[in-house]
């Protein structure tokens, strides 16, 4: 039997495209001789689909667009995703499904059973968890086909009281297939290759894996679907960060035929090298997907600034990009030389907008009620929102998308101003920390000197203020950074945290200023995710609580 | 037996507030000689905590608190709410458990089974479900202690497979107790209400039932603790909106003898009367237990911000709030006098700032870039934005919160300036369609003219150019409101609404723009939820997604 593996980007909620492309790689598959082609978890309707996932209309778009499927489907059976409606008048109202459709029919369907339900997953908040499953017979071979998560619930202390590949193993299976939407984190890859593995051993079968490519909003697919064979070797890996459509074919004595060179990657990308393409897939997506062409952000000469002005030249073409320099009378000269050097660099577009007048004229309107009290963060975060002011009156004339350019570091701590530098449409760097933003800047300068040597070894500063440095008010940033993944990404308390030996002030002040700047996250942009715990839907925190200390 | 019911006001992660009120509650309680007092769902740490729940720390605080709690309870019995860890290997790692605590220890624990996962609740991310029912003994009594949920199973098309009551009534049990975290929504009493009666006709049981009182941010819990007889005659209701500690006897024939007088509502108070009250609890918890004291907002002499600043003065005291006049040159006159007029009403704090001289240095400085493009968004922007800069800063250099005054039916349809009118640390009115901010208006004056007759009548408008109305750009708010309701509350597409009778072009337009808003909705403030669709966490929609048309 020959299997074809569509590695897909699609779009949520766009039913036309995504059911086009589904059906073009039906065509050329059945072209290139395929008995079945298998496409990806809630294919159909893209994925995360959320909230649109509770109208009925949106459900019927499903449908409807599996029927157009369907009728393609002669000569060749495919597997799609989709959710439909739960019948039973018990649980919730729908169910995350895959169809198997051949001879133009849907001739079963597999409901998930394990229903992801945490971080920035809520497949609970719509979907029943199917407690019935069976094997699907095709060509004289026994399909036991899952869900994404369905195959997750090998470990220590699973999340699952179930097991549904325990059920369809009884049933003497040939092959598993499973339809997954399984989100770029930079550690995340192995992970998948590990649990997939162990899978393919355990229940001593081939396993063919097939996940999403693109970005939709802040949740970037990889790609890098994966087949196995029974004794858990690694068959092939498709490629990441970008479509694939591959072919196999399982020999009746259970092995796997490739029918193109493998592109399983001889060494792991670096952590950097996967961020890199991550953000850059995430920012032409939500450009693209959202029908926007061209990026603004304010250059300030900073590191952060410049990596994403970079990134999104990589990822929308130099020409679509315009930077804006908005010097105050804080700002140093060579902040100013270093922008000028980055845009020559780059090649984009850029503008000089000086804020002083703007600020001047705040504060002579505000000097009747601040009357002489001190130079404070309230002006500031004038200067801030001034320069917020400009770029989104650039954005609302011209149509550009604002880039915010604050790192997960200041996201953390607060270390930036709401209304003002935390403005943009998205947010591309929140999820890396300033110590990877250093990395990410030696990374871009791979081959050449594209983010200017200066912009890296100068101490970073918001130049707010004469002389300032980040290092005024925050801990070192390689301090910084350990004490907040400590607290962010592991939930450990002030107390675990001391115990694993940081200096107690620190940590005490580090997530303090993490917790006072809760209300300020909440109305920051999407932030692409590339790590296991992102600001955003991941985590969700109250407000108004009384913190850990 | 004597049962006293506990409705308090909590605070999300206070264990020390927490702890120390309810071992107050319980200590009057036993002098009142109460044999058993109940608190509410979840009440050590406060609802909803949200991912504090992943801490460890905090878990281990909740047991520390009920520790400290048991050691209160002699000669009374209590039953609090916790989280507890799930000691099973498989499932998630914790439970919502409620204690029964007698002879200091903690005799029983029952775990809730049905976990909702709609709207603004997240329970499976956190919670495993149980699936094992025991009733509880004590004093010859017989109890069938359930959570919240767990009877909020009775209906058609219900969204659990299980009904915890129907295992529990095989066990004799002589009274169903309730604890419960039950959000308020306009509509929600009586609905309650219906629920809860029908439990305890279809069981033929007395039921005590009792509720949080009081806001964590967004969420707004109204008290209205319940208690029927077996025959689901409502034999008290504890009042809304506010702490209650009330005493009953269970006689040994199963009837219910109440100790004060009763409090049921003679007639149920009108939905705005409702919205009233839930918006100044709101406001003056989300102050309260944040530790801030004063509230600033943008008086613009329309009714919108006319309605805030009238409930932020009943909620904070007038003193505490701060109105300010920021007039351009597109202001009226009479807006003006309006505002003035509101500021005498109420006896608050006001300043005026012009914004003229500000937005003429924004365009000067952006001439070069916009040359002589004509007047558009762009510049009605800068002005919604510079206001909010003053704001901003006077909130910086006073310590005020800013008060987002921007209604539901704006929030909707994306009428209003990102980071300019939309700023704000909390939204009041951001659940509260515009036509019902006229009802409001009406019932804040029931007694005295304290919102201008002027800001009620006039037509509304933004005033961000020259003679500019609202119904210029957007339908009339009776039919606006209607179509978003369909939309928002109702899920129903497009189709459906026009099939209800409304207008093809308003529909049409109405969805396209809550549509292409959702990306300023991401950045919008906490918003105090009302109704039974706000908003904000309880829903969850993609921003790069194409729109159902």
């Amino acid at each position: 039997m020959k299997i074809a593996l569509a590695q897909l980007n699609y779009h949520v909620g766009n039913f036309e495209s995504n059911t086009a492309h589904i059906i073009k790689n039906i065509q050329i598959a059945r072209q290139n001789g395929a008995d079945l082609i298998v496409f990806a978890e809630l294919c159909l309707c893209g994925y995360p689909a959320r909230d649109f996932l509770e109208f009925k209309e949106f459900i019927n778009q499903c449908e409807l667009s599996a029927q157009q499927i369907a009728a393609e489907c002669n000569d060749i059976a495919c597997i799609i995703g989709l959710p439909i409606p739960n019948l039973k008048p018990e649980g919730k109202d729908l169910n995350n499904s895959a169809y198997f459709i051949a001879d133009g029919k849907v001739q079963a369907v597999v409901n998930k059973a394990l229903l992801p339900n945490y971080d920035i997953f809520d497949e609970y908040r719509y979907f029943e968890p199917s407690t019935e499953f069976s094997c699907i017979d095709f060509k004289g071979k026994r399909i036991a086909l899952t869900i994404c998560e369905d195959l997750w619930n090998t470990i220590e202390n699973p999340l699952y009281i179930t097991r549904p590949m325990d059920t369809l193993i009884k049933q003497n299976p040939d092959v598993m297939i499973n339809i997954a939407a399984s989100p770029f984190a930079y550690n995340h890859d192995e992970e998948r290759i590990e649990i997939l593995k162990d899978n393919a051993k355990r229940y001593n079968l081939p396993l063919f894996y097939v996940n999403h490519v693109g970005a939709q909003t802040e949740l970037i697919f990889d790609g890098g679907s994966l087949v196995f064979d029974k004794a858990g070797n690694l068959v092939d890996e498709l490629p990441y960060f970008e479509e694939a459509l591959t072919y196999y074919t399982l020999e009746d004595n259970g092995s796997i035929t490739l029918n193109q060179p493998t592109t399983i990657k001889a060494q792991r990308d670096t952590d950097i090298a996967q961020i890199n393409n991550a953000l850059v897939l995430g920012i032409r997506d939500y450009f693209h997907k959202s029908g926007f062409k061209q990026a603004i952000l304010g250059l300030s000469g900073g590191i952060d600034s410049a990596v994403v002005c970079a990134l999104a030249a990589e990822a929308l073409g130099p020409e679509n990009v315009m930077a804006v320099l908005l010097p105050s009378k804080f700002s140093s000269d060579h902040s100013i030389q270093d922008a000028v050097d980055l845009v020559a660099n780059l090649g984009c577009m850029s503008e000089t907008i000086a804020i002083k007048n703007v600020t001047d004229e705040f504060e002579k309107a505000l000097s009747p009620q601040f009357k002489n009290l001190p130079f404070n963060i309230a002006e500031e975060n004038i200067q801030s929102r001034s320069r917020a002011v400009l770029l989104m009156a650039m954005c609302n004339k011209f149509g550009f998308i604002l880039l915010n350019t604050s790192n997960k570091s200041e996201v953390a701590v607060g270390y930036g101003t709401l209304y003002g530098d935390m403005c943009g449409g998205m947010s591309v760097i929140g999820d890396v920390y300033k110590t990877q933003v250093f990395e990410l800047a030696r990374y871009i300068n791979r081959e050449r000197e594209i983010i200017p040597e200066n912009t890296i070894v100068k101490p970073p500063s918001a130049e707010l203020r004469p002389g300032q440095k980040d290092s005024d008010s925050l801990p070192e940033y390689d301090v910084l950074d350990k004490v907040i993944a400590e607290y962010i990404e592991r939930r450990r308390s002030a107390r675990e945290i001391i115990e694993l030996g940081y200096d107690e002030a620190t940590v005490h002040r580090t997530i303090k200023l993490i917790n006072i700047a809760e209300h300020k996250r909440y109305q920051t942009p999407p932030i692409l995710r590339v790590s296991p715990k992102a600001f955003g839907m991941g985590r969700r925190m109250p407000i108004v609580g009384k913190y850990l200390a």
